[in-house]
């Protein structure tokens, strides 16, 4: 196998992997591919959480005739058994002679063990072929396991001189209607999505992911200390998709009886009197949301911001200027006080929708 | 010759135009290139207003050589006797059998002449190659003789979250090194600078170009309602460039007197009580400014923005959230109340400037 032919089908085993994106949670995207003499005998990826992992996809795809062959995947097979039989046996099992691997287990207690594994069978292994764009697809996965709380993307859409609004407050529309549509995609691959009260109150949002072709409704977050969130809200009337709203701790149980009589709303009361990010945050992890999406307004953004919990953000700007030194911008509440502290990112995308730009940022490595 | 021929050579025409930049104000950017029986005889480029224009520098060039053979000129030659004798009847001539011309004069009252003129005389003209691009390189000349005033460019610097300093009022350094470098060629190409007196006061610019091989400096202004820009400021102390100082009628004599020991420093008192845009773009207009590059801050670019007076944006993005409802923005002032009446742009460019992001937009063409 040519140095070029593997990383065409790994490349392969990425695009799969990569396609599966708002399906798997709380697991990783992962594919692999099946090659035997220059020839794709299996390919699969991992679809849904509780079903098979794209190893045994691939390999069921092949069948006797992987034996011999390579198989390509995106993370390293797994070891241990879990809902599924490990990977790592049932690639030995199938006589495969070499395996590709882009990137090792990001579980620093089980990493390099599916290698070692398949080593001690006598298959070949290679680890780190187009490692970063297979890390890539799974920076959620990385971020949730290794710090039990979700990756927050923040979305913004603003004009050219940094309003989300005019001084009258006239908003609807900043941005036009290929960013709007946009947002849905990310809707979709997030496991919630996240408001303050007050857009609840205002802008009255369903907060749902309107993709032409359906789409999986993300859990709907609300941060509410008082709880102020009226019954007649969407968010309340619509079922499609739970409802947490979030209080401080001097709710009381009357309030919340209100909210009795709708199934899929939860009213959680948090340990302090007001809301601290973090606490959302492990809350939210421990109850298994490995993804957020953060749609604001002002104040929330900033709570965010301020506490460092920002990994990637999501920004729509309008070919537009509004003026106006009150005019509200993305971020508001108390803001950072010093430059030197302000939240770091790295743009790593940016490209034209509709007449309006998007930029993607991601919160900087720390270094060292 | 082929139209991929005609196209290249065209090419080669605009490329030399744009490479004046900021060099041929008042005049416009004007490439010319000769070809016979597909040897380029001669090429040129207007360089300096008062000086030949591109065609004659391209057909002196070719000589004798010209006779029977193709002139390719960025814009219409002109048929007036202006400061040089008019090119039209220099091409006649030359003996040139063809001109292709990529764009009409746009002063409506000479444009199509100087085509006539070579037509008369028996030349082959064809026009309209390569136009869009022709006349992207003239827009300043196209809107200052359309509207005898100046064509605006408007800088920004800020972060993802709009904000150009911190709440507590830090704001060096938003951008990164190349972006503030890049600041330095717009303030090469624009014939002058504006800035407000409390830009002036708090930040202390020089306000020059400061290009790594040298530059040319703007006429730098100011608009100062009461007259208070102090005389240790740089753009007093600093005669590199001259400065205009703008101030409403109230003004007194004895303070105007402060300054007349610093020759490259003129006060200009305006005729309101309060300083109106179209005033000052007026003034500029007569005074031979073609372009304008506004630097800000937040109140000065808020009053160019309400007043539709921005041709041209160029923004700068850093990849930074910073919040604070009370940190201040781009376009500060007022404001614009209704969406509907936002300055609409386009955008034209995008690009990665360091780490930044460097975004061009253009005033939306006018439809209808």
């Amino acid at each position: 196998m040519t140095q070029e032919q593997d990383r065409q089908y790994m490349e392969l085993a990425i695009q799969m992997a990569a396609a599966t994106t708002g399906q798997t949670s709380p697991n990783p995207h992962v594919g692999a591919v099946v090659v035997h003499q220059n020839e794709v005998l299996g390919m699969g990826a991992h679809l849904k959480a509780g079903e098979a992992h794209a190893e045994v996809h691939a390999l069921n795809m092949a069948g006797n005739r992987a034996r011999g062959g390579t198989i390509y995947v995106t993370l390293e097979p797994c070891s241990h058994h879990g809902r599924t039989p490990p990977c790592a046996e049932r690639i030995i099992q199938s006589g495969i002679a070499r395996a590709v691997i882009a990137t090792l287990d990001p579980n620093p207690k089980v990493a390099g063990q599916g290698v070692q594994k398949l080593r001690e069978a006598g298959i070949e292994v290679e680890v780190g072929l187009q490692q970063e764009e297979a890390d890539q697809l799974n920076q959620v996965f990385y971020h949730y396991i290794s710090t039990n709380t979700p990756y927050v993307t923040m979305k913004t859409a603003m004009t050219m001189d940094g309003k989300i609004a005019t001084t009258t407050g006239e908003s609807q529309w900043i941005t036009g209607e290929a960013a709007r549509a946009d947002v849905h995609q990310y809707r979709h691959a997030n496991d919630a999505i996240l408001v303050g009260v007050n857009t609840v109150i205002q802008d009255k949002p369903r907060l749902t992911a309107r993709l032409p072709d359906g789409g999986n409704h993300p859990t709907r977050i609300v941060l509410d200390t008082h709880l102020r969130t009226p019954i007649d809200s969407p968010l309340i009337q619509n079922p499609d998709a739970p409802t947490w709203i979030l209080t401080g701790n001097q709710v009381e149980q009357d309030q919340i009886d209100v909210y009795q009589s709708y199934p899929h709303v939860e009213i959680i009361k948090l340990s302090h009197e007001t809301i601290f990010i973090p606490d959302v945050l492990t809350l939210l992890g421990d109850r298994g949301i490995t993804s957020l999406f953060v749609e604001g307004g002002a104040q929330v953004n900033d709570a965010f911001v301020r506490a460092g919990a920002v990994q990637q953000v999501i920004q729509y700007i309008a070919p537009k200027l509004l003026g106006g030194k009150d005019a509200p911008t993305p971020v508001g509440g108390e803001g950072i006080g010093e430059l030197q502290a302000a939240l770091a990112l790295e743009i790593t995308e940016v490209s034209s929708i509709g007449q309006d730009i998007k930029v993607v940022a991601k919160q900087k490595r720390q270094e060292g």
